[in-house]
């Protein structure tokens, strides 16, 4: 391995994932996933900060590209469509990852109580940051809070369905029906 | 301290409660729990596995009543009125609690982020366990899991109110209240 290394990032990525799934997170070392992307463990460490950010690394980004999207919908949108602008910011941020690695990815912490917990505690953060941006929009609670978190629920389904669909799928206009799916059931149910 | 021992896990829960919240979680033990409930720290395991089960001890019947709600629901009832059927279930056991104790409660768990993600585990998985008992009323997805999510919600939310707010707050109007703000979003937003 030279000192050259061509998008060793994603090809770390793409090792952890696979040996996380295939032997699951737990009994994967860093070393090992250095061995098999071909770097040094120092590489990893480079990139990393330890396994798990392997899995949640971008969420950060992405929490800000939601309420960014959310902060800049038009003034007239009621509390839904707001939330609506955040996931298509999402969505387009989100679809631009291989959809096989994102399958990967959600059996992975599926497979994993701590990461489980993480997962729900990161989409938790960002409905809170979403409820946030919609009360700076003039939003009252209780309804912000009912909108982040039913946005984010929005979120993480259509996530699983696109990650594990067919390559016909496209990410926001399953989170739009999702949302379409969240109105008729209150209009009906 | 006599063999006989009048409610000593009444008492053990109301002393746990009130040492979490003023010294913290993590800084209390189960033998100064016993002594401020003037039980022995046998007493306290008796009725404790461990300090957790203090604050999720519940957990396992009031996630069973929701779900016998939701499935005693009348047949013709759309998923949101079936959730409606598991959140007064749950207003029904749960109002019966001390609305200062639910407070103290509601306190420890935010102060401490380990807990916190318990508490959210909880809520997924009574979320997961009320989405499966809409499937098996013939509700598909993905509206049984918004349904069920967005009914989780509501019953946090309602919480948090009303062992907040003041005494004249009826906890199953107060999830009513919230499943209606909930129809008026989708409706408006």
């Amino acid at each position: 391995m030279g000192r050259w290394e061509p998008d060793s990032r994603g090809r770390l990525q793409e090792a952890a994932l696979a040996l996380y799934f295939e032997r699951g997170f737990d009994q994967t070392t860093a070393a090992q996933i250095a061995d098999r992307a071909g770097v040094t463990e120092r590489t990893f460490f480079r990139h990393f900060a330890d396994k798990r950010e392997v899995l949640f690394g971008g969420s950060a980004l992405l929490k800000e590209r939601i309420v960014d999207g959310v902060a800049g919908a038009p003034a007239g949108d009621g509390p839904l469509d707001a939330v609506a602008q955040g996931l298509e910011a999402a969505a387009a941020m989100l679809g631009e990852f291989r959809r096989d690695l994102s399958r990967q990815r959600q059996a992975v912490i599926a497979a994993n109580p701590e990461l489980s917990e993480r997962e729900l505690a990161k989409l938790a953060d960002y409905a809170a940051a979403v409820a946030a941006a919609l009360r700076q929009r003039g939003v009252t609670e209780p309804q912000a809070t009912l909108a982040a978190e039913a946005g984010m629920t929005v979120l993480r389904i259509a996530l699983q369905r696109w990650a594990g669909g067919d390559e016909d799928l496209d990410l926001a206009a399953t989170m739009r029906a999702g949302l379409a799916e969240l109105r008729a059931l209150a209009a009906y149910g």
